[in-house]
Parts: structure tokens; sequence; C-alpha cells
């Protein structure tokens, strides 16, 4: 593999210039790691990633999953990954060492399995799903279901699954209708089918943990009477056995246009005498443990979505330096020599359009996870209180922003290939084809944005609202200092200020109106999201500038200026599309509102 | 089929409410057709289209082309759908009667052939290309050549293909290396490499007749050594008799995310004693003749990239009409039904901007073919001259800004179905794959903006240019005495005042510094393309509220409310982001152009 997965000097610059990675060594739980051992952390899921995840990357798109019957069959290679994956220890690389985890903070975590995600984003579901379902049996179930479960969740012998949407309910979780009933003995008996289950089905471990949502009989509608149930597909008895398989059924596979080596599965739950499951946590409460999971899948998404971006622009960048083709206007001889095309213009502005968003949105996504660790291991309850706030105003943010970004980035890497970018002997359109189903799983862009303005941004008396302003205007202070960025620091002052103003009107027209006041919540979210980006941009800068002034090589000194250029680019370019989107949203724009169906 | 693959009375809006269809009954070459005739030539390509196209376009999808080394295979509906457009005549509907056409009218067969793209997009690239060929070959072949070669072309025994990419020059054709060697009797034999032809081999016909680019041996180097030939796949004798197989060899299929049933092939010319060609005109004169059927590809791919989002929309708008999910914000009951998604507000917004796209850039490219009309028979040579220049300026945005929107307005009806939208059991998903490669093919975005802004703008002193600019001040006067329209009217006069003021800034600029001063042609291709497709839109209001003030039922009130709502979102939600745009383009923004190889 020639193409680099991501850019070991972007990470370095992310990890260690613009978030303060390092300073985690001070914390108790980290007292035994170094930045040594961080970066050999990053190279070993390196190396399990192009030695293990990328080599089938294109074949699992070829040769999807398919079902004979009685086993669903996944070409062999995945399974060797899952077990390099395992053995490498990611599956527990975040729990504590008594749990035989190495304690490892959740942003190198995550920037470990980014490298996964880009080399393989379908195969990387299994594992990742695996450690968002123990994670949820770790928070929330017994000491049993722990002790039977997890040890083998930790070290690759069970996979794990979310199971929440049913055929007829989509994104309206507190329509779901899957029953469970108590069985006398402590356990309950599932009934009911879900739908578009990520690794539902596969041969690949012993035994496939469901985390699922379903309603205790006589429980109240609507999102207050979900219970969460962990449904084994094999039971397993009181010593760890995997025993008989339980009555969950494979309905049937789904074939989804990318991630196509994950299987997207219909599960079939009781359709015999009921499928055995464990209450997880306390009756009722399923949805709010859930989200725990599905926060974490949510800001996974944003990740994944940012390195299938990211893979794409290495990708064009390659394809612009390597391939010679035309002249430039201003070339009048036909018999001089073709240029390579990242000397054409246009070549220059979709690379570099890619660059700002492929970067600024793993800046975004390692922002998000060292929010994640500050708010379980940051010094001081203020530290973790506010990082918990920022954390969930910014998730819908992080979900989404990348996801459609992404996309458009892997569309601009097509765009630099031209004929090649979408023949399928090259590896751009099967980026783009993965890349598109992020907008949507894990919570649809219409979902992320009525998260944010109708829960996220009032919360709490607009208290993560707040504290986002706050450290966006102290990043525009700190900028308006250096006189190269104080242009952007306007930019973005300014831009804040009528994003500011918006929101104050949106909060009073979701009092008066609740359906016209939400009716543009996407439009919302994509605006914030540009303020937001805009705002890890001028951070990037910042960082950027100060390594430059002590930058001693040209290669240190052209990766600074090329974070510049992205920076003004994303300032000039991206950030002033807020302007008309913030102005219809504050004069409250009602045109798609009131458009009838019969108009249509 | 139960989803309509256009909307028959949108379409019949734009005949003759938008474009004044009609009138051409009073041109002496339509005197013996009627309003009824037209409709009746419409509804026999819609049966084509929905009995014989339809039917096979996901098939094709999921079984594309093989090469077995010897033929291609296709699957056989791919034959069937071939013999019934010939044999309704559609490949020489456009034809005059003495030819054995129907002397139909260009933008009567442009909407007729825009059924038969919608229900298979790919299927449908073979006759489409057999017309723009037969078409090269009607305007500038010698006699002996129409003889031989048209009469099978127009009743589907030959089909046609465009021969000018090759692997080492893609959009460079100045570079092309294909030579043509003087054989001594009148014909040529040819030599060379050419890549990404459509249709370059197939079983559908007895014959394939290829329009080649080459260079005589000894032409000038650049876009000025180039001649045109016909180079048919099978030799054929004087008595039109086909005969053994000419020198073309198929070197390789290529294998598309999109457009599967249209075979992407590489050829080799002359790899044993040479192709025999024949020279189609004057030697060295080849591109520009080919500029003809490039023009009406890049209108059809316009066109295509249309009846792609159009679908999409159709299948989106009946999926959110019938498909319960979720309540309104403002409904607290959660034991209340769940409501058609079509109720919520974003969703409504989703279709809008759907159906803004879509009958947008149909009435778009139905406004081109009107002029292609015009420019062989308007009355009159001033109309015929104003009708070509008009054409040939707006040709680049009639090809880009449909490809560019018809994929978002995919990637919009795919957010409707949320999960659904990705999975292949329905047919969102390979709209979108389809529709990805119109930004590309035929010229890609960056090629459109350069022939806009450097060619077709300043082309005989700004004259096609000032002519639009007359054409959109003359519908802004009218809108601007319709109370309901002036505010459109306004919006609108205020972005073309900005984009004329950018666009004579750029003109200095291209005359002190070509390269700069094009480096951002394509961002000035999408502002302008949102100038025009407004403009269309302020043309469609207008006729609309003429219909509305004769409606005489609730359906056609409705009809027309929704063109007065889709004209309005267009004008407050689209228009605007050209004013960030404009501003870039009238700075002269050179972030991009100022970045350099070494930062990225």
């Amino acid at each position: 593999m020639d193409t680099p997965l991501l850019n070991e000097r972007d990470i370095d610059f992310l990890l260690y210039e613009l978030l303060d990675t390092e300073s985690l060594l001070q914390r108790p739980r980290y007292r035994e790691h170094s930045r040594e051992i961080f970066n050999a952390t990053l190279q070993s899921a390196r190396t399990v990633a192009e030695k293990h995840f990328a080599n089938h990357n294109a074949k699992g798109d070829a040769n999807e999953p398919h079902f004979d019957g009685e086993r669903v069959h996944l070409i062999p290679e995945t399974k060797q990954a899952w077990d390099a994956f395992a053995e490498a220890g990611f599956l527990a690389a975040h729990c504590d060492e008594e749990e035989g985890g190495l304690q490892l903070p959740e942003v190198i975590l995550r920037t470990a399995l980014a490298y996964v995600s880009a080399a393989n984003v379908a195969s990387a579901a299994y594992p990742f799903l695996t450690i968002g379902a123990a994670n949820l049996i770790r928070s929330f179930a017994s000491d049993d279901l722990k002790a039977r479960f997890l040890p083998p969740m930790l070290d690759g012998r069970f996979s794990g699954t979310m199971a929440l949407t049913e055929p007829d309910q989509g994104s309206a979780l507190g329509d779901l209708r899957t029953t469970a009933t108590a069985a006398g003995d402590g356990s309950y008996r599932i009934r009911g089918q879900k739908m578009y289950i990520s690794g539902g089905d596969h041969s690949l471990t012993d035994n496939i943990v469901h985390m699922v949502l379903a309603r205790i009989e006589g429980a109240p509608a609507g999102v207050r009477g979900i219970s969460l149930f962990l449904v084994p597909r094999n039971l397993v008895d009181d010593k760890g056995n995997v025993g008989e398989r339980n009555d969950v059924q494979l309905a049937g596979l789904l074939h989804k246009m990318g991630y196509r080596n994950t299987t997207s599965t219909v599960l079939s739950f009781g359709e015999g005498d009921g499928a055995v499951g464990y209450l997880v946590g306390e009756p009722h409460r399923g949805l709010g443990y859930m989200f725990q999971m599905m926060n974490e899948a949510r800001i996974g998404v944003g990740m994944g979505a940012t390195v299938l971006g990211y893979q794409g622009y290495n990708h064009a960048l390659e394809y612009a330096r390597s391939r010679p083709q035309g002249r430039l206007p201003s070339s009048r001889d036909a018999r001089s020599p073709q240029v390579p095309i990242i000397r054409h213009g246009d070549v220059r502005r979709m690379l570099l359009a890619q660059k700002a968003y492929v970067e600024g949105a793993l800046a975004l996504c390692l922002y998000a996870s060292s929010l994640h660790e500050d708010q379980r291991t940051a010094p001081g309850a203020e530290g973790r209180s506010n990082a918990a706030q920022l954390l969930d105003l910014l998730t819908p943010v992080i979900k989404s922003w990348p996801s459609r970004y992404g996309v458009v980035a892997n569309d601009i890497a097509i765009q630099v290939l031209g004929g090649a970018g979408y023949i399928r002997e090259y590896p751009l359109e099967q980026l783009y084809r993965d890349n598109r189903l992020n907008p949507i799983h894990e919570g649809t862009e219409g979902i992320q944005g009525l998260d944010l303005l109708a829960r996220k941004v009032p919360a709490e008396g607009l208290a993560g609202y707040q504290l986002l302003q706050g450290a966006i205007r102290q990043t525009v202070m700190e900028a308006r200092d250096c006189s190269s960025l104080a242009g952007q620091a306007g930019a973005l002052e300014k831009t804040l200020q009528q994003l500011d103003e918006t929101t104050l009107k949106l909060m009073g027209q979701l009092q008066a109106d609740p359906d016209r006041g939400l009716a543009n919540a996407t439009l919302y979210l994509d605006a914030f999201g540009r303020v937001v980006v805009a705002w890890i941009w001028l951070r990037q800068a910042l960082a950027a500038e100060r390594g430059l002034a002590d930058a001693d090589s040209d290669t240190e000194r052209h990766f600074y200026r090329g974070k510049l250029q992205a920076a003004r680019y994303f300032s000039e370019w991206e950030l002033p599309q807020a302007g008309p989107q913030l102005t219809l949203l504050s004069e409250g724009n009602s045109t798609p509102y009131e458009m009838e169906d019969a108009w249509f």
C-alpha cells in the first residue's frame, strides 16, 4: 500500500500541538504511560490496519457477505483482521489494567482506531461495535452479566451489536414494539423484529451479544417505557460456556451501497419460545443507558466519515502530483510538456477544499475524544463537568459535520481524478459509496439537527452553549493578537455574533411554536457546524503559527504553511456561507414549512 | 412501475406555458404537425421507456456487460430496448421526412428522450450516442459516407460512438496521439488507443461506427492538427454490406460506479495493419466538427442528470407520503398515531429543494433544446443567430448545473428515505451512482468553468453574454409588475448586477494574468448557473401566475402553487449563496491559487 492511511505528521500536530495530550501523563490514571508508549500504540494500530484491514478493503466490497440458509459467510480475511485486532489488545485497550486493559486514554484509542477505519471501514465495524457494547455492559450491567460476557468480549471470543431500529419505526425510538416478558427466573423473553442491525450475524466469533431495546409488558408508551436487554445469540452458562442457540434468527441480509463487508441484518427475536434476554440496569431506563452507546457510535461515525474523506484526499493528492495533463492557460506552446494536474488552479482549489474538510474534521473528532477523556479524568469537578457539557452539546455536530463534508471531500476527490474517479479499478468510488452511509446511520442529519436545536442548545439554561461561546471568544482574542490571523479572528467573531443572535431568536420561536421553530433545524446544524469548524481551524492556525516560529527545516515550515493556508481557505471560502443560512434562520423563513403536500 | 418517470403535467407546463412550443407549428418545417402529434410522440416515448427500458434498469446495473475474450455480452433486455427504440422511429425522428424521419422539432425529440433516460440511463446511451454520431455524419461527411452509413444508423442496424479521449491525455484533446496515415486509396489507416469509449463494443448491432479524432501524419501540434475519421468496427462495401472486422480491438472493459449497462471501453485501433478510417470533412478541422457532437452530448448529459434527479425526487415524494414515522414536535402524546414523514418540516424542506433543483434543471434543458431549434428554424436571421449565441454561451451551464444539482437532488432523496435510501433493495442508491458520472463525462466541471469564463463569455465581444443579461432584465421587469413576484425580481436583479460587475472585473484579470484570472473559474460557473436557474425559475413563476389566474380546478391550482413555492424557495434559499461566491471572485481571492504543492 503506497497511499498513506492518514498523515502521521498531522496526527502528531493534532495530539501534541493543538491538543495538549501530553498533559494527560500528569493524571494519576496515566502516570505509567509516556508519549513514547502513546506513539508505539499508534504505530501498532497502523501496522494492524495496513496489514490486516487494508488488504481486503476492495475484496470485501466486491464479495459481500452472503447467507447460505444456515450461516452467514464473510471472506476469510475478515476473521484474520478481527483476530489481529483482538490480539493487539485494542478491544480492551482503554480498560483498566486490572480488567486486562492498557488504560489507554480515549484520545489515543480513537486515534489508533482511526487508522483501522481508514484502512477498511466495513471490517472495522465489528470490533468497534463490540467495544461500544462492552462499554455499555461495563457501565450498567450487573456483576453477573459482566462476569459472563465481558471477558470474552474484551479478548475477541464474543462480538457485540446495538439493536434499536425496527421496520415500522425508524428513527422514532419511542414507537418500538419489541416486547420483553418476565420469565420468572430473573430473565426475560424477548419478541420482535429489529432492522439495520450491523454485525447482527456473521461467523467471526463464538457468540454475538445483542444490546436490545424492548418494552416490558405494561410499560408506559413512548421513550419512558423502554428497557435495555442483553440478548446473546447463543446462551452462556454460569461458567461462561457457550451453549445452544438462543431464539434469535436472521430474517435477512440487507445489501448496502457501501460498508458492504459489514453485515446489515434484519433479526427476529422470539419467533419460537421467546429469546432469552437479561435486563441491564433498571426497567424503563434503557434509552438513557443506550444513549451512552449511541453517543459513542455517533462520534465513531464522525471519525469514520472523516478518515474515509482523508483517504480520498490522500489518493487525490498523489494522483494530482503524478498525472500530467494539459498546460497552464498562459502557455501557448502546444509542444511544451504537459504539467502535473496539481499545477492547475482548479485542482489546487479542490485539494485545498478537501484538506480543509478532512483535517478540520479530524481535529474536531480528536477534540471530541479529548472532551470524552476530560469528562472522566480531568483534574477538578468543574473541568469534568465542563467537558461533559461541551461534548453533549457538540455530539450532533461531531456526528454530522464530518459525515456531510467527508462525503463532499470524497466527491471532490473523484472530480480530481476525472474518469478514473468513477472507475472501480481506482479506490475513490468505494470510499464515496462507503461514506454515503454516514449522514444516515446512527441518526440522520435531520435527527441531529433536532437534537442540537431542541435539546442540546437549550439544555440546562444554555449552559453548554455558553461554554462553547466562551471558548470560541477566547480563541478569537488570542488570534486577534497575531497579525496574520486578525482577519480570520474578525470573521469568526462576526459570524459567532450572528449565530448567537439567531440562536436566541430561535429559542423564543421554539417556545411559541415548536413545529415552526424546529422546521429549519438542519440548516441551523450546518451553520452551527461551520462556526465550530472555523473555530477549530483558527485554533489550528494559532498552533501552526507557534510551530512556524520554531520550525528548523523546510519540511516543517511547509507543513505549517499548509495548515495556515487551509485555515485561511476555511475562513474565506467556507465560513461566509453561514451568512445567508443565518439570515434565513433569523428571519424564520417558512417557505419549506408552508409548502403543502398537495402542491408537490 | 408505480413511480412516474417524470411528471406529465410539468412537461406540459414547460412546453406550452413556459416555452411557446405551439408556435413552432407556424414554421414551414412543422406545418404538418400539431400539438396532438407532439403529445402522441411523447406518449409513444413514454411507453417505450416504461415497457422496454425501465424493465431492466436494476438488472443491467447488477449484471454489467462482460467480455468472454471474443464478444461483449449484455443482458438480452438491452437488445430488446434498442430494437423497440429503433422501431418506434426515434433514431431518425428529428430527420427530414425525405430521409425517412418525422421532422420532429428538437424540443419534442429531447423531451421524448428524457423519458427513456429517466427509465434507464445506461441502456439509453447506445441510441443517444448513435443519434449524435449520425448527426455528425449528416453535417460533415461526404455523400458516399452518408449513403453507406446513415441509413443503417437511422434504422438501428448500426450504432455509433465518439472516440476522443486517450489514456495519456484525458481532457487535453490537443495532446491526442492517435495517428492517421493516408493509404493511397482515399482512406486512412488509424493507429492508437482510445479510452472511456461508451458503447465501444457490444452485441446490439451488426456494426459500430466510431467517430475518431486522430492526427494525420505531419499535422500541426495541438488542437489545430486534429482530424475527424469515421472508423467502422466492421468494413462496409459500396453496396452497404457488412464485411470483415476492421483492425479495431477491444483492449478492455472499464467498470464504473454507475451507468453500468453502458459498456465503457478501451479500444485499440491498428494493432495489426491499421484500422481503415475515412476522413470526415477537411483535414485538421476535426475538433471543430466534433464540437457539434460534444455540445449535443453535453446538453444530453445535462438532461440525463436532470431526469435521474427527477426520478429520485418522484421516489422520495412517494415514500414521504406513505411512510409513517414519529410525531410533530408539538405532539406530546406518545399514543397518538405516527404521521407520514412528509408532515415533518425537514422532510418538506428536502422535497422542496429537490423539486427546485430538478424542475429548474428540466426547464433549463428544454429551454436549451428550444434554442437549438431556434438556431435552425426561427423566422429571421437575427432570431437564429441570437439563439445560437445564447446556446453557445449556456452550454457549459446546461452541462454542469443539472449534473451537480442532480447529484445533490439524489443525495437528498437518499436522505429522505433514511436507511432505505442506501439499501440496494430500493432504487435511490443506483440513481445516485448513475448520476455521479455526469459531473465528469463529456467534460468535467473544471473544463466547463474554463470554457464559460475563458471562451463563451468573452466570445464576440461578450455578445452572447449581453444577450443573456438583456433577457434576464426583461424577465425582471415583467416580474416587478406582479406584486407577488416583485421581491424575487429584486433579488435576481441585485445578484445579476453583482454578477455583471464581477464578470467585467474578471475579463480584465484574464488579460493581465490568465492563470490567476481563471483559477476560480469553477466557482464562477456555479454562481453563473445559480443566476441562470433563478431566472428560469422566475420565468416559471410568471407562467404559473398566469396559469393560476385561469385555473379552474383545485388540482390545477395546487400545481401552480407548487411552482410558485419552488420559485420562492430558489430565490430565498439558493440564489443568496451566490453572494459570498461573487465576493470571492470579485476580490480575486487567490488562497487556493497560492497554495504550494509542498504545503499539502
